[in-house]
């Protein structure tokens, strides 16, 4: 019998930075594996099956979502990116934890279809500053900018689906935030039980 | 309006070495305030009113327990102790963390009047460690010792009504595990919700 890992899932307002934290959390802290996404869009240079993404075939793929294989799944323009629900679950059952990076929407998905997860909110210190690191980013014309930021605020009250929250002051402080959450779910009695009372089971 | 802090309840079977790893804790974190009992027994030469205990008369004491003033209580041969709630509370409103180091059923009792507190668990590395520490201290008698190792599995199986288990292997470690789940205590959304979309609101 072994204890359960954790589905560790770090989403956030576009922006905010969850993408650089996941990074600097991989670093140096081993005790969590990245989730690695299904594609249909075809492998880019040095991109490795099974590592960066699953690649799949367009057939193949919306023959896992009839299935009900994804944790969640998006099209993006013509291409399907998607969570597999076993590659998760089985590492979860060998008792590691998984953190997937992921936008609101698709970590809502994940929410209906894994409640047990742990869901992490990234926040801005303030709209002002996601406002700036969004044109800083320069990928955005001022029509969808505008956009976004009328529906920035809307975005950070659904929060209130979350467990956890990070404010990304530091980069830095983020990332031990990070990883006390993580830490700390390894001490989790819930879903753990049984696996704990074996282990004095045998003595009595 | 601030952010609230959380309660955090350390408990687990006699001998566990829970009151080891507070005191460490407390030695180098600052993320946590120790709780602050009443008492009706007599100061101890260096002790302080406030500081080590409150000491109380035993008709306040009793007054106090009447008009549901503890989170917890209990009688030892002749002297009360207890937690007093608004202490506790008043703390926890001002955005500190409380520690609260105390014993099975004394957690138990915290739990009913305040679910909201953080539950964590000191476990033994095996049953037989847990007797050779009881045995190692001397204080019990052949009789007792039998007794209370007798009870030890089921105390364990009490640990179903927590939130977090440590396993006491060492105190180092330990302690590292404590820390982890105070400071996540402090990212969690659950209670702090209106807090975190105040500090947006104003800008839309």
């Amino acid at each position: 019998m072994k204890k359960k890992g954790a589905l560790i899932v770090v989403s956030g307002p576009s922006g905010v930075g969850k993408g650089t934290i996941c990074k600097e959390l991989l670093k140096d802290y081993d005790n969590v594996e990245i989730s690695v996404s299904a594609t249909t869009r075809s492998p880019r240079d040095g991109e490795v099956h099974g590592v960066n993404y699953f690649f799949t075939k367009k057939e193949d793929f919306e023959k896992s979502i009839e299935n009900d294989d994804f944790l969640e799944y998006a099209k993006v323009y013509e291409n399907y990116y998607g969570t597999p629900k076993e590659f998760v679950l089985n590492k979860i059952n060998e008792g590691k934890n998984v953190l997937l990076e992921i936008d609101i929407q698709g970590a809502l998905q994940v929410k209906e279809k894994y409640p047990e997860g742990v869901f992490v909110f990234i926040l801005p210190p303030s709209l002002k500053e996601l406002k700036d690191r969004i044109v800083k980013r320069g990928s955005e014309t001022e029509e969808s900018l505008k956009l976004r930021f009328s529906k920035a605020y809307e975005e950070i009250c659904l929060m209130k689906e979350y467990d956890y929250y990070i404010m990304n002051d530091e980069v830095e402080n983020a990332v031990e935030r990070l990883e006390s959450i993580i830490d700390s779910q390894s001490q989790k009695i819930d879903g753990n039980l049984e696996y704990l009372l074996n282990l004095y089971k045998e003595e009595i």
